[in-house]
């Protein structure tokens, strides 16, 4: 039994979601099909690099995400499917599968009509290619049968490292979920290694040490959490520190040691 | 295994389509059901029979289509179930189904309470009425059990016919998706004929000939194109054509052939 | 095969959700699972215990219904699952499944970690302790297994009772639905209770009788009916009761019975 789990900035007014769901569940009728995210801001890549890597790790081997947020859809940018850890990835070479799918282990392009619906168009290669090929795979037609061979390195990846500071470390915020937490680009590992005195800086707000949960301090106060998925977050206790801080993406964060 | 395919104005604040759901994996434990559309505007038929007219293709012989967009339930309005293309409709009498159920096959009126919940009420028949008929047809009953015959000729239909002018063709704009692209009453066959020179004029643009996908012009340029439900569209190169023109469903639309 | 029910707060734009599911079928493959609501207004418990309640007779015996609405995650709040009527329910101990799960025949506190994913945070519950217990429950580990048993009359509950007036009934507002209809708390029994000719009285409206459907009044015009959950619900002919009256949660409602 495969899993295909859906990505898109289609949202939830428009039939698009369906129909990628029925020609799927034409060529492959067995599949199991989990939505992760459609009500993606139109064209965001970044969220949903960031949706399909947080979430990856929590399907199944075998998995295969299709992820279509792709406002070159028709231009000449690739279409693309990928294994890296025992889960594939499908979808446009722009950058929103390259976070997740890490490290790659075969890439195609998917230049073979046969395993594509007949008489595709260039507006909705969710529906003419991505899913068709999604479907094949989950019945078993092995990713190489797929498209040619590309080398690996060539998928666009997108990367926001930290930088690091004499004294710290600079970050930015990611993006913010539904609850105004804002995710950084910091992984646990690089606040920890500050020692356990650390001080966060991000806007107007100082907070000192990591809590460890969001009803850790008091209503309205900021804290500095390690969210769920492994990133610093930036929180304020049963309020949205997303618009406390009227924050954007790119909003930098400094972390330093403080005094012990 | 049997597929069904929901559409209502429901939203997803509400457990209503939850409940609907439950009610036919009462009947039919083994159903396959799959979401088109909650988020319709309230009572909005117009779009849902664009819906399923644009999607039901891409679900297999079989497939068994609930919509319920039903502003007049508990009234006269007749509850029916219909075969077309070897799919089938159910829901209200009121234009939601007739566009996509072409040609109908057969058609039924719900009115034997031994296929509905026990005791249904005037406000929920998608729970009550809907939800079991189509868990019952997908569970095995023939569809002439269901209900009384009608003429199919009988159910309602709702239309938005192009017209011809002596130069060319005049259509309008039935609605629009989550891109802002302007979906119109204009198939494509209806465009190809006025040959290759063809001119689009809606609110104050003008543009000459047709594109092949969103990224054929320059970002702020609108373009014309056939969208993937074979339609006329018209769009704003990663724009919103709908916020741009403050369009709404009516507006006019004039296609003619240019000079040569 | 298994139903399991999923209501949260985590909204649709995020991958908390779709996470979830990924857990679950990590556990439990064979598992069919529902979303019965996820658009909740963040940390919106009363109106998550109402959908429960109303939701749960639509689904079979055996299914486990997952509630995680849950502001105080990574607290003192204790996790628990219960069964009642042969249903199950997983989720805080906050009053969230306390109005569904009634009379509760069985409550364990979740503190066994083997049914745990491992190291879980203290931030997603939903994730790290929810899914997977409801997938073992799903996958057939007794209710007993999963935790230390605890009074059923420990579980919070939350409730709003009627209040009897000398000549009626006075009640409130408890939420609303996509179409502005107010749900109260006020169940028919309670209405018919006061013979046929009652009136109801809330903001400036007075409405006599009532109404067995939507279209039974002019548009415009405010009616009172039982609505599907079998509670009073204020309507508006054709428009949204809950705009009209500006109504907010705990808005009141008086009964009474009429002159004959």
């Amino acid at each position: 039994m495969s899993l295909i789990v859906l990505l898109t900035d289609f949202g939830h007014q428009d039939p698009y979601v369906g129909i990628v769901k029925g020609v799927i569940l034409g060529i492959c009728p067995q599949a199991r099909i989990v939505d992760l995210v459609h009500e993606l801001p139109a064209g965001d890549i970044r969220r949903g690099a960031w949706q399909l890597w947080s979430a990856r790790a929590y399907f199944a081997p075998g998995t295969i995400f299709v992820g279509v947020v792709d406002p070159g859809v028709g231009s000449s940018r690739r279409a693309i499917a990928l294994r890296a850890q025992d889960r594939f990835y499908v979808g446009p070479d722009n950058g929103l599968l390259g976070w997740a799918a890490d490290p790659i282990t075969a890439a195609v392009v998917l230049d073979r009509p046969q395993w594509h619906l007949p008489r595709p168009g260039r507006t909705f290669h969710g529906r003419d290619l991505f899913a068709p090929v999604a479907a094949h795979l989950a019945a078993g037609v092995p990713l190489a049968e797929l498209g040619s061979a590309v080398a690996p390195a060539s998928v666009i990846r997108l990367d926001w490292p930290p930088v690091r500071q004499q004294d710290g470390i600079r970050g930015e915020i990611l993006l913010w979920d539904r609850f105004g937490n804002l995710i950084s680009n910091l992984p646990e590992s690089a606040i920890t290694a500050l020692g356990p005195n650390v001080i966060f800086e991000i806007g107007p707000w100082r907070i000192q040490g990591l809590s460890r949960c969001y009803s850790d301090v008091p209503p309205g106060r900021p804290l500095a959490l390690i969210g769920s998925s492994g990133l610093l977050e930036i929180s304020l206790a049963q309020g949205d520190a997303r618009q406390a801080l009227a924050a954007e993406p790119g909003l930098g964060i400094r972390v330093f040691a403080g005094a012990t």
